[in-house]
């Protein structure tokens, strides 16, 4: 090998280094991080924001530090149908525990569960389920709690699906999270569903750790027993995060507005204006259940999810609204094992 | 210049791209992360408790995601003599709000707060004190809020140095915060003082950011000012991050237990005690007030930040006491000046 050959080999080997020390910036533009995603308004809303917000260089550009990013999860980072998952979770744990509790067999809304009624169950209410809530999610520690949400997941299956309810969580929403947090995005869960019904699995499920969970919250009382310190979790409703909750949750828990928050219901409504109130560039972004075949199709006048004053506020507004149906080309992870 | 040498030149070049992509660990050994601590059993339980932690060898490692560190502020990571220095900040509020407020004249606590009568400011309690935190914390946007907080700061001064009370931080501590993130630690704030008034300064002083920060939270209500969302501060406790409450606020802000934990009060204690019902190992501290020169000496009687069952706790268990005359070269940052 003659001496030029090695200048080559070795420069060769230096950019290869080079490349290997800070390779990020330069495949943006040739990958595609949100694969999942047709070409088409949303996805170029979305990818246009992120530009915007993350180039020095830009009038919109946001440090990195303040790249707050807010999702709903029932409906916007899984499913919602046939109804909320946490409420499978809350039956299920009525008919485990019904043993312990002989007088559920005539006391609504725990006499409607075991027999399966589901049209009872719905006539209890917000009211009925709040007791259910608090019949199923209190009374034990924090840390006990957290084992039944695990081992509840590892078996219960989705009626429709005959799935884990952790294999319906979106594909395209996975790859937006990875996207946004590839581009220094701290990405939050905001969602009315039990803070503590989330923690246990999200992590692992959409890489956001426990204390970027906002949710519904019961109160807990610091105990020791026989020395040993715990948390008991009381039948006693702390904070619904929920319409107006979620403002006052994104300020309680996080302190610091979103600059980009996603939704799919009237329920994500103020986060969503909340959002759009700070100042610079701002991303708001509803998903529309609009695919009955793949998923479901639901707006105005859905019970679950609905979506209502919520588009009409994002038609005005010119906020981005995915069609699931138009913009995702697959819904679920394991469609894309098809 | 022979084939040999470049060889040499060639491996040497790759060596040095290696160590500028991975540099970290080897100068961890070398550096002195902690330079205003003394050497002695505080700065030793510290780093070997770091090392530890962060061996993906040793038996202790910790992932970096779980390696949340909780902080007190007031008295650990500020001063707290010879009030809280939110108490200043009351106090100040009620004196430029008094004009508006002509009944405060008669009416305590507002009296003896205008009278700067601190005996009977004292003697109005707890109960009191809340009264003139309502008057001064609440009926205002938080945006507002946010804005008062940090004009205060800017012209406020300590009455003992005559300074800016975020000059009063403890230097020690500022390198141990670095000195954790810098290992991958999450650094929060845990604290009974209210969350907005640190909010608003803590990242710039302490590199804190907002959502890592728990404290006292007075509710807020979503509304609608002329179509623009703002979250209006209401006069009432939402919830007490002190003593028995540090854990419950741990847990629902945080949700997940912390593997070292720092008070320098009997207002932190369930806290230390609930970092150590863990499993693995854990690391709890109290920062003993020692130094009546160059801060104060307090402990067991001070009606501010009494330090009591928690000091015989630490001695029982074990847990790291730091001794602020002993162990700390300097205690605030402007010392490092003189």
């Amino acid at each position: 090998m003659k001496p030029n050959n090695f200048y080559l080999l070795f420069f060769l080997f230096i950019f290869l280094m080079l490349s290997g020390c800070n390779h990020t910036s330069e495949q943006t533009d040739v990958v595609d991080h949100l694969p999942s995603w047709k070409e088409g308004f949303s996805k170029d809303a979305i990818i246009t924001f992120v530009n915007k917000v993350t180039d020095e260089n830009n009038p919109n550009f946001v440090p990195s530090a303040e790249r707050i990013a807010t999702f709903d999860n029932d409906g916007t980072l899984w499913s919602e149908q046939p109804a909320y998952f946490q409420l499978f979770f809350a039956i299920d744990r009525v008919k485990a525990l019904a043993p312990e509790h002989p007088e559920w067999k005539t006391k609504q809304p725990f006499k409607a569960v075991l027999e399966n009624d589901m049209k009872a169950l719905a006539a209890s209410g917000e009211h009925g389920l709040i007791e259910l809530v608090m019949a199923t999610h209190a009374g034990m520690t924090t840390e006990e709690f957290e084992q039944i949400v695990k081992a509840w997941l590892t078996t219960a299956k989705h009626p429709r699906f005959n799935r884990p309810f952790t294999d319906l969580v979106y594909q395209p929403m996975l790859e937006l999270l990875a996207y946004l947090r590839a581009n220094e995005f701290k990405t939050f869960i905001v969602s009315g569903g039990g803070i503590e019904f989330m923690r246990p699995w999200v992590e692992k499920v959409y890489g956001i750790p426990p204390e970027q969970v906002v949710g519904s919250v019961i109160k807990t009382k610091f105990e020791l027993h026989d020395g040993k310190p715990v948390l008991m979790r009381l039948p006693e409703l702390d904070f619904i995060d929920d319409k107006d909750g979620k403002p006052v949750g994104i300020h309680k828990f996080i302190g610091r507005r979103p600059i980009a928050a996603f939704g799919n219901s009237d329920g994500d409504l103020q986060m969503l204006q909340w959002t759009e109130a700070g100042k610079g560039k701002r991303l708001m972004v509803y998903i529309h259940h609009t695919d009955a075949e793949r998923e479901w199709a639901y707006d105005r006048k859905s019970h679950i999810g609905r979506l209502d004053k919520g588009l009409d506020e994002a038609n005005e507004k010119g906020w981005t609204v995915v069609d699931m149906k138009q913009d995702w080309k697959v819904i679920y992870p394991f469609d894309l094992k098809k």
